[in-house]
């Protein structure tokens, strides 16, 4: 029904990526929470196609792609029997865990925001969108294990490096120039912001004039 | 639009026993919680209506069963009614009330991933649909209330037999032998499966070599 | 696609100030709560637009107005912007942010009624989508910080208002005599009795024969 912006078997492979990783973060957290078997496979399902799936139902893809597509359902039940049996192998490797997530963060917000964009939206919606394909999974998972969203509260500039590359991808659609190349490019520099953030711990200001010692909460 | 795969009626009735028991459930739990009267009313609704507008949201039905009929949406009210006046005498059949939730997770399972098929989604996803539709309400009521959902928390086997009825479900629709006796027996089989856990106390396995005793939380 | 029931002009400013005042709100509540500055900016978006977005979703409405309306989702950002820099002089007039919040949901229960009804939804559930308008985003917003919904604890009476302006449009439509006397009616009804309610502190009865004194929670 829609242009494809670039090539569906590139988009199939970059999205099964990101699924995969989220997926075994999603998977790790129901451990470390001691969940059973059937939590680690919900929190897995939910980390890694909650995102997609909200941005599916905002543009009215019917079927969203999380029931639509076999491979985007499988892959976090392979993502979760791996973490079921190899977790404390899997939690050693955190490090690349935090690589991977940064991966993933920036493949789903440069592939939400071209999917919204090709269902009609305008350029500031589908580049929200896509901040939200990319954040939202997390969400959905820390709100199910009932911890306020580390989005909202870390400081962490999760957020930051998915807007930077959804506003790459709505300026290049903006110049006609969106193709692999600048793809490609909006991709690495989430990626490579999000792992700056996290190797020099750049934290996103509070509120003007606000410490954290007035802090309402414990 | 569809075919139906069993008589209107039959499925109309079954979704009202559902829609009623699960609503008692939430009312009951609201009125453990001290919420107002507005609150048990809000909980029985969510309880029992929100797994299937999960459903119907995912499959494109519009207007969502929730709000397209009447009977759905009086149903609870009734139910909240019900659990307003009289909760000492129905905490006190508390059983009996497990016996009810256990046949609405037959009823849901089986009826959701029946009208997911016929809307179109494939016998994988519309087992999936089928088991979200069953527990989606419990999740959504627990979210609610500021508690971990205890479908991820209790290692109760909630949804194992919400598994295995939807399961069934698409092996008869592969079969072309979806009628009202497999319909039937894929409901009990569900029913009696969850009747079964919870009197034998039947626990999900956590993660490979974790034990409860390293977990993390208090 | 729909006849309008009230001029498309008034309706867009009405949703505009319901919006502003509710993302006002939303962003007061991040602040307390030491959000950074994107915690501040998604809490007053989902404040704002969670109601909408949860009725247009279930409506079918694609593209929903937060994401089809630019200037639905700037307005948040505005607000957010505002108490960001302000937020010690807007707390100061928290008791206008009351009656600004009170007005807010005149508007949305209002509004949020009559697009169900053009969208072909029945009075009934119309009325009840209307009402769901206007405590939506205030839901969303509690979960995501990790509260119990005040809708539901805090005997407030807030819904009580919304029900009461919902149905007087349900039964205008009924009669045939929706229009801008009786819009307006609606919204100033609801409006002065949320006043009231928090002027002499309404509050609404528990379950029948429950005393706080006997609640489960400490």
């Amino acid at each position: 029904m829609f242009h494809d912006l670039f090539p569906p078997g590139i988009q199939h492979a970059l999205d099964l990526a990101g699924i995969f990783v989220f997926a075994t973060a999603g998977a790790l957290l129901a451990v470390r929470k001691n969940f059973d078997v059937f939590g680690i496979v919900v929190l897995a399902l939910v980390t890694a196609l909650g995102g997609g799936l909200f941005r599916d139902l905002v543009i009215g893809a019917v079927p969203p792609a999380a029931f639509g597509e076999l491979s985007f359902f499988v892959t976090p039940l392979v993502a979760a029997g791996i973490v079921y049996f190899l977790h404390p192998e899997v939690q050693r490797i955190n490090r690349a865990i935090n690589v991977f997530d940064a991966a993933g963060l920036g493949l789903f917000c440069v592939t939400g925001t071209t999917k919204a964009y090709e269902y009609g939206l305008g350029l500031t919606a589908s580049a929200a969108l896509g901040v939200a394909t990319a954040v939202g999974g997390g969400v959905l998972r820390d709100v199910l294990v009932n911890e306020v969203p580390s989005l909202l509260r870390d400081r962490e500039m999760y957020a930051v490096p998915a807007l930077v590359g959804a506003t790459m991808v709505a300026v290049f659609i903006s110049m006609h120039s969106l193709n692999a190349i600048t793809t490609g490019l909006a991709i690495v520099t989430t990626f490579v912001l999000r792992l700056l953030a996290m190797r020099y711990h750049w934290r996103a200001p509070l509120a003007w004039n606000r410490r954290s010692s007035v802090a309402e909460e414990p």
